[in-house]
């Protein structure tokens, strides 16, 4: 049976050579299309694989990050479709304040340019370059115990984790440590999309002065969206890949992996942590 | 310095405060443009954020998970593009046998349908049924302690993993545990596309009487590549999500999941697990 984010289901726990039947609780994965509508114009922005519950938050982030609305001045109304055929609040329609339907660039380039061979890291971090994203300012300054202390509070607010063992999370904190806001969701993407798009609808953006955690591993998409939404210091419980780090050096975010117990590394933007040792930190 | 699949950095580490310099190797993360040619028409397919390696693998996974290819006689031949200017083995173009473009059907239905609203699990999976793909055979019946010797196999050869800390795998085995192929990502689809690649090339496919194991959780997307590729029994370190088993339930599939030590928990296809109590097994 599926309700909502968790899905109840009978499996066999085999232990030993001993199988034994039992309940069991599934993170729910559904698609949610998200449609956009400009004037009396309608089309398909992007299907993906998501667990069901702040969906306006995803929809947001997702069309944010694409800079496609930069404020909730830029819809008037997101409404689930539901036109009589039997569905389950998997479309999603967000209506432009705008009469036409804006060029999707940067969508099309991901899926369906015809250019000449050339894709590489760089030409993606100059792409991004050239969207004018307002640059992150220097500070805050933050204690390596501050940091050392996000993991707890993220495991302790994950709910939907604890039941399903079957989600990623985002969580956004600020200088003293307090939990903002979280999200969880199938897919890491989708649960920094909701993050991003709360921030959005509760006029939160940019993320100054925040600190951002992710429960996985930290790749070139996730901090692409964190630059977008303004994040000085990114943490991720494991590691990062190059091009994150390319990332986050390009445009003067602190980037921390391996964030576990009372230790974590600093791959760019050291000056933002505090040093005991100031002669050590340079 | 990146250099194929890893590169290495300079990094921080913050201990008890103390911070330290060190130097770190990271999983290295770049774009791969995957460009179809037929006859003289060309187009860009996709492009996915991967680790670079096994390219050739990746693209014909992919191709045939979409069902562009169904054999190595589809294409004539994949060769990067290195028109002249200064790319890193980032485009990948593969010239079919046919003489016009096929269409495209199933990759613009992900993101340019414009569908009345009604897209749902249920849906995706009545779409993948019409796909015509040949159902999985009863069988193979597998030792529990079979299963359970799997994932320290795959750890030992994860190479890229136990110096980055920072990809995904996915793993082929024969009926007697022994390690087929191996491929590594930072995308856990594209280790798969990869894997399923491979068996492309080498007359491997369909993946009949083997196990596939993956390194973390197994998604609908995991479940739909796997059984399109034939996979009898599929195993995940961590959770499913609801529409995994969704997948594997109606297309015949044993799903295993939270295979750790000596247990595992089965979601579907309990068939295909030797038991020691017959009583109990259904």
């Amino acid at each position: 049976m599926t309700r909502f984010n968790k899905t109840k289901q009978s499996i066999w726990t085999v232990e030993n050579n001993h199988i034994t039947r039992k309940k069991d609780v599934l993170a729910t994965e559904e698609p949610l299309e998200i449609l956009l509508r400009a004037g009396e114009e309608q089309r398909t922005l992007a299907i993906t694989m998501r667990t069901p519950g702040n969906d306006y938050d995803l929809a947001a982030g997702f069309l944010y990050n694409e800079g496609i609305i930069h404020s909730k001045a830029d819809f008037t109304n997101m409404t689930y479709c539901v036109d009589g055929n039997q569905q389950e609040y998997n479309s999603l329609r967000v209506q432009l304040t705008v009469d036409s339907m804006p060029h999707l660039h940067q969508l099309e380039r991901h899926f369906f340019t015809n250019s000449a061979c050339g894709v590489c890291g760089t030409t993606m971090l100059d792409d991004l370059s050239e969207r004018n994203i307002p640059t992150i300012p220097a500070g805050p300054v933050v204690d390596p115990s501050l940091i050392t202390s996000l993991p707890d509070k993220l495991r302790q607010s994950q709910a939907l984790f604890e039941s399903t063992g079957g989600l990623h999370a985002a969580a956004l904190f600020d200088l003293d440590g307090n939990l903002l806001a979280l999200r969880e969701d199938v897919g890491r993407h989708n649960a920094l999309d909701k993050l991003i798009g709360w921030g959005l609808l509760n006029d939160q953006l940019p993320f100054h002065n925040k600190v951002l955690m992710v429960s996985g591993r930290a790749s070139y998409e996730l901090l692409q969206k964190s630059f977008v939404a303004g994040v000085p210091v990114f943490c991720a419980v494991s590691a990062p890949s190059s091009l994150a780090v390319n990332v986050a050096e390009r445009f003067g975010m602190t980037l921390i992996g391996f964030l576990r117990g009372n230790r974590f590394n600093v791959y760019t933007g050291i000056e933002r942590i505090k040093s005991m040792e100031p002669a050590l930190a340079n």
